[in-house]
């Protein structure tokens, strides 16, 4: 490593501490602020968006240039184009944040024990909260949001790619921020496209509370690696569909082609349809030409290599996330056998079954051990929205503090609270 | 390192894999168990506890011998004793937790949507916990029993002084667990002293969702940090308490005396006293005196000085858990420095105010940032029992997942059921 590299090391580590220090400071500040000044902050960004369109505009021009210019490829330029309708979404996302009641203040369970004292659990922000994300310049304002309702202070760190766009938007958010008499540290973004600045954010255990990475699978796993602050992890979502024995065959038909086939690149997309012997003859042959008439490659088990024309499938595609026209099928004994390859083979994100008998879906709401679970439903189901979240920023498939899709409430922490009258204990 | 370490380090991975991979299995076995079967097991622990009094109290005695060989302090050698009486107490921590109402499959905040789709949130075990403890035996019935109840298997690590203790406590669990027909791998304990298993189990991510230390803070600061499971972690009670200007100086003597005089050794117990100045003259003195009578070491600021005859407090005081009869006190110009001065140097464990000022406490409920905020109560009442838990297995000053005192819940996770009836996502 040569000096000069390690200057910058030591420069960029610095910056981030003094981003961790500002947003401390800015997050005591918001512990103070009304649910009024934070709806209000919301309602000036949205304004300050719409009155720099233009600017938004031509700073994404620029980054669509030099990502054009790198060869990027077609996907992630469509997630970098911002255009007006795009805009347009960002401004109704903040409007709907705004909308959402406030999470923070609110007292549960507050009981009063048998001397008297009162014991009750107070909603309140996490304190800073670090984001890491890729391409998509809108989740500069996403998280943004999300963050400031709950009463959190937030770190952004968005992809080299969007930088252009990011800091233009950035700096409407400071704006509105400032306007609504918030501190503008409330929201930083890293404004350096170095690599390292990462790393420091997610070492920065004195400043940040928790770090949310949003992107592909191969970030989110470098950055639960190496964090040493909590994160709040959204890894694939490796989805089953299991048909029992009991399920109504016309029900599934159209449940598991919504699950493939509704979008195949959301994380709830079903990747491996697992069907219970009894009704593999009546069911597997159809359904699978259904799914090869929509365009969907179809792998198999030995017994489905029997009932259809597929590929074989591979001990790999049981671990696949396809994201794509392919599916594994596999055939099982019983639904024993279905909830052991889920366990097993899955992510833990979301997995359905198909069934009308009603002591087999009580065992696999209890038995599946996922994220969400759903009877007679269609994976592709798991989404913040759908669940009237309102707004996610994300999906987690960790186990502790919030599990499935994340709303303002996963940003919140809950302390207890204990009221007296000069009690003392004996 | 000779090749004799490296293939004991070899062994004692692969060993610690074995018991996780048959903890694994049993969490799943557990995930169909019923209450009944769960206090059945625990009951039949407290039996078998009952009725090998003698080799319990051999085994101690072994343990304490050996102890008294390696010159063990007296702390750690009280703190390693068993005696029937204790035993009674391990055998009635039993019975508490079998008459706790199970969390495991309750259901909460089950809403429809437009669409006609149920969602809500149901209570599962989180899997598989790992807990590292230091010298009581105690812990390990305490420890299995939470675990259990709450439909996790445990794999327990105690201190090497209690290892015979631990080992006869750990048959006792295998025979309840056994003849309640359930796994007797739903607890193991790690059977060797050898320290390298501590390494491998905290960082055994496919076997253990958690990992729970409990014992001093070196213990819990290098696994936090070596650890790559989440970890839930107890640190230090740096708690305060604050006399505010509109405080009942008679409840705030009270409160205060009591805070601290309770039992120096609890992690509540107060470590600094805050004052607002202008009701310092009214109160310090008199304070002093009556800590001072009952053999505190009072140590001030420079304006506590000027009030009474103290030991100067340094910098270095405000940051110290003294654990013992030692206090530091210092005179604030207001609530808000008050405040200021907890989140700085506090440990967001337990802090109280002592006020008759309605909006002073709302204030300082809101922006104290600890896991329990106290008003006219003394922070020595931080603790499960007092809060209703029934049991408890530590106290968390982690933001995430678990605030404070943690019981049952803390032990579980939610995931998201979704009830459909042939719904499709268009």
């Amino acid at each position: 490593m040569t000096s000069e590299v390690q200057t910058r090391d030591i420069d960029i580590a610095a910056h981030v501490a003094l981003l961790g220090q500002q947003a401390r400071q800015a997050s005591g500040l918001l512990r103070r602020s009304t649910t009024g000044q934070r709806n209000a902050a919301l309602a000036a960004m949205a304004l300050e968006l719409s009155h720099h369109r233009d600017t938004l505009l031509d700073a994404n021009a620029r980054d669509m240039a030099r990502g054009r210019a790198e060869g990027l490829s077609e996907a992630l330029m469509d997630r970098l184009l911002l255009t007006p309708s795009r805009i347009d979404a960002m401004i109704s996302g903040l409007e709907t944040v705004a909308s959402l009641p406030d999470p923070v203040g609110g007292i549960d369970d507050l009981r009063t024990q048998d001397n008297g004292l009162r014991i009750g659990r107070m909603r309140t922000p996490l304190g800073v909260i670090g984001i890491i994300y890729e391409s998509r310049p809108n989740v500069t304002v996403d998280a943004a949001a999300l963050c400031l309702k709950a009463g959190n202070a937030a770190i952004l760190r968005g992809g080299s790619e969007a930088f252009e766009s990011n800091c233009a938007i950035a700096r409407c958010i400071a704006s509105g921020l400032e306007s609504a008499g918030l501190p503008g540290h409330a929201v930083q973004l890293i404004e350096t496209t170095d690599r390292n600045a990462v790393g420091a954010l997610i070492t920065a255990r004195e400043y940040v509370d928790v770090i949310i990475p949003r992107g592909g699978k191969s970030l989110i796993k470098r950055i639960s690696e190496e964090a040493s602050i909590p994160v709040i992890k959204h890894l694939e979502g490796l989805c089953h569909v299991f048909v029992d024995r009991h399920a109504s065959l016309d029900m599934a038909f159209d449940i598991a082609f919504n699950a493939k086939c509704f979008r195949y690149g959301i994380c709830g997309a079903m990747e491996t349809l697992l069907v219970d012997q009894e009704i593999a003859q009546a069911f597997v042959p159809a359904m699978i030409a259904k799914f090869q008439d929509a365009g969907v490659t179809v792998r198999g088990c030995d017994r489905v290599q029997a009932l259809a024309e597929v590929e074989p499938a591979t001990e790999e595609d049981w671990w696949t996330e396809y994201l794509g026209p392919e599916l594994s099928v596999r055939i099982v004994e019983d639904m024993d056998a279905a909830i052991e390859h889920i366990n097993h083979y899955g992510s833990h994100h979301t997995d359905a079954i198909v069934s009308d008998h009603f002591g087999h879906t009580q065992r696999f709401m209890l038995e599946v051990d996922s994220s969400s679970v759903m009877v007679n439903a269609p994976t592709c189901f798991a989404d913040g929205a759908q669940y009237g979240l309102g707004a996610e920023i994300g999906i987690s498939t960790d186990k502790l503090h919030v599990r499935g899709p994340v709303g303002l409430e996963g940003l919140t922490t809950r302390k207890y609270i204990v009221l007296g009258d000069g009690h003392v204990r004996t």
